[in-house]
């Protein structure tokens, strides 16, 4: 892997200024495309070793291009509100927009390579982040992102030659800290683990580039010459995204039985016992939340359902048991110009709550999955993989501590007209119902087709699905709060 | 001020039941005017003693009206990244886009009130927090918000009988905490603390609601009737903003000489000099960063001055020096869909860097008295106002410890016009130049003005401009990082 990194490439003054300014105006015109065409963003991640030359090419790629529309992004220890939530959501919060270059020096690969490194993980578990890794580059990948990945290296004597002489001159002593030099004391084991890291994580998608940090020209031509070309190829490609066609449709069951419906949609609840039960889930719920062991937790509740179906109002039975400090109700609608350059499931993550805390989705990332599906808001392949890359980020969520509830209401059809009905019947309910209401009931079968579809393709024991007789809503409310308050007892 | 609030309002249910249809009814209909007009946002601020029902409330705003429009925002102890940065950071953070509505249960009242009753703060310090808050309000009321503020208020007998009703119903509790109980042996304390705040804060723009709080029927049709018609009373008004013609013009200096000019633009700086001196400010600037002493400071360095001045090489003479994970580079440029339904001030503040951060604004918020101004994107009123509010903007910044630097490099026409015909010609500079550019400079002597303006109203002890004379980079180039490294170096 560090072989072809280890011959001691160089390249002369001469022959680097003359091809420099080339490239510097190559890279400015790519740049200016993508930002005028907004077709994609791209993501330089740099890592490697220490002394390397990583900061300095940084530094150069910002003099090169237009600061305009780079961002570079540098990471230390996380903070407080990083570490509340999973660890990807620093980066996530930092991704660029289409149009944009994000420059991402020390990313997702810093902390699992130097956790194995200083033997905090065992080597399964140092597996197991890389899988995590590829999935998420996967899903970048996906979305568009053009991710190129730089990998600086040096070997062990260059490395304590370079340290070294970095140090002996005053104008760089300070760069030169007692950590680079504890790094090289360890430099056997990070060059094995990085390489095991740099060998998995190498995909047909986005490869790692390993360069040689030794040589100043060789390095910065050689970072500039490959992003020059994989911006360059990457928009003057003239086909559009993957097509639809390569993606094989979901066979609905060829019996036409769906779980939906199996439900019995005819239990109810009497006025009393719903009275007298709803003020005993809410103060067990009250109770749970306010538990000191809740504080090392958080819960992310998900509603869905088809219109009409009570989701508002359950949410309502839920809230008033909680302190208003610890709870945030979030709306999921159109997304906005800010979300719309990013990947689908951003402005989600921009929502996760910090530990204690309680965040409830009306609506969620399941519209992918269901309105969009239907709508043909989203492509085929897009909605296909979505069932993947969303158990993914729910297994993110379980595995901080987070708590996933997810609530799919359930009324019949007939259910629905009665409702609509009522509804533009009654002034302070008019509000709730509208053109695009009855369009939808239209589809009916396609929604609850992928309401079927998604139940069964994301009902994992991390995070499954409960299905809610909703035809009844004192059930309906008595159900939820009652699954709300097992599940987070069970998990304290 | 609590006089009236403690008569004990009292509304029957038969009452309360007929007019809360209808008040539900209207308060929708207004909230989905608001929203399709998006002329304004609506923030409501929940203060008041404990016990006096404010949770209930809120959550009955929520049942009443369509919570997809709302943002209920609670502020408990804030986190590590909040007190990194201005106590008023936390707040800008929610504030709720045009078109909709925000309820702050707990809000920038709260602290002040309570560092003051815990004896934390003088009675002199608790003045300036409200002259602050004071400030604040008046411009959110400048920028269009609609503020109403209630106060829940209870007598000191009705909050005992209040907590002790709810502590004896078992279901209600665990509402009842030991820090309640705390509030009330201080209720005199609170209460006249509470009343000096809320006088000094009752505006003509935003005044005080106080709502007794003993009665849960009274309190809701309150609260209620108050949001309706500040609505409606805002939303049927058909005057538009207030207007230009009430704004007195800024009379130049009638001899026509400005500060500008006065400038030596002739000074320079030689190759030697310049190499030598570069690398000692460097290296100061470094040593300054990674000062212990710097972890509890951090730096605002904002960069403006007129096109083709050479703030972009100035910047990449300083982020060298500095750690990668210490620095962020903004470049401000037009704002987002998100950005601009907030306040002006909204998209520098959420880019304010936490402590032991740099900071570097490549153009910056003086855009509304610099380009927004000259070109006629801000009306007069806007940009007038713009020089208090961000007199305002830079004290809080300056009071959190934070290093505020600002540049203005200044050029001459003629060098100018030089560059420009340099960036044409030079390819990878190409980018640097565009029509605008050149339409700009017809405007020359618009900008100077405006620039001088800006100069003489926003030159503070807490945060003085720098004029550069760029005419040579070099010489520039040394005065920033001479200045950053003094202005770092006595804080420190």
């Amino acid at each position: 892997m560090f072989k072809s990194a280890e011959l001691g490439h160089r390249i002369e003054d001469a022959a680097y200024d003359k091809k420099e300014l080339a490239l510097r105006a190559d890279l400015l015109d790519a740049q200016y495309d993508l930002f005028a065409k907004k077709s994609f963003a791209a993501i330089i991640l740099i890592n490697g070793v220490d002394g390397a030359g990583k900061g300095e090419t940084v530094n150069l790629l910002n003099e090169w291009m237009d600061t305009r529309h780079i961002a570079n992004q540098a990471f230390g220890d996380p903070s407080e509100e990083e570490r509340d939530r999973p660890y990807m959501w620093r980066f996530w919060r930092v991704l660029p927009p289409r149009g944009k270059i994000g420059v991402l020096f020390g990313n997702w690969y810093t902390y699992p390579i130097i956790r194995r490194v200083n033997g905090d993980t065992s080597s399964a578990e140092l597996d197991a982040d890389v899988q995590r890794i590829v999935r998420f580059e996967r899903m970048l990948c996906d979305e568009g992102v053009l991710l190129l990945k730089f990998w600086f290296h040096l070997s062990k004597k260059a490395q304590k030659k370079r340290l070294t002489s970095l140090e002996k001159d005053p104008r760089t002593r300070w760069r030169v800290t007692k950590q680079d030099w504890r790094g090289f004391e360890r430099y056997g084991k990070f060059r094995k683990v990085s390489e095991r890291v740099l060998r998995q994580t190498s995909t047909g998608d986005a490869p790692w580039v390993v360069v040689e940090g030794l040589d100043a020209n060789y390095r910065n031509l050689t970072v500039g010459t490959v992003i020059l070309e994989s911006l360059r190829r990457r928009l003057d490609d003239k086909k559009a995204a993957p097509t639809a066609a390569h993606v094989p449709p979901l066979t609905p069951a060829i019996d036409n039985l769906r779980l939906l419906r199996t439900l019995n949609l005819r239990q109810t609840v009497s006025k009393e016992r719903y009275k007298k039960e709803l003020e005993s889930r809410q103060r067990d719920l009250s109770r749970l939340c306010r538990d000191s062991k809740f504080k090392k937790r958080s819960v992310v509740a998900v509603f869905e359902g088809s219109d009409a179906a009570g989701k508002g109002g359950a949410i309502r039975r839920i809230t008033p048991a909680l302190d208003a400090r610890q709870y945030q109700v979030i709306q999921i609608a159109a997304p906005t110009e800010e979300e719309r350059v990013q990947p689908y499931l951003w402005r989600f993550w921009r929502h996760l709550p910090r530990l204690g805390r309680v965040t409830i989705f009306d609506r969620s990332w399941y519209g992918r999955v269901l309105v969009e599906r239907v709508e043909g808001f989203a492509q085929p392949d897009a909605w296909m993989r979505a069932y993947g890359e969303i158990n993914d980020f729910e297994e993110q969520l379980a595995e901080h501590g987070i708590i996933i509830v997810k609530f799919w209401l359930t009324i019949s059809k007939a259910e629905q007209l009665r409702r609509f009905k009522e509804r533009e019947q009654t002034r302070f309910k008019r509000f709730k119902i509208t053109e695009e209401d009855w369009r939808n009931r239209k589809k009916w079968d396609a929604y609850e087709l992928a309401a079927t579809d998604m139940i069964d393709r994301t009902s994992t024991d991390l995070a499954p699905w409960t299905l809610v007789e909703a035809n009844d809503k004192r059930f309906a409310r008595l159900k939820v709060l009652d699954t709300l308050v097992r599940r987070i007892e069970k998990a304290l």
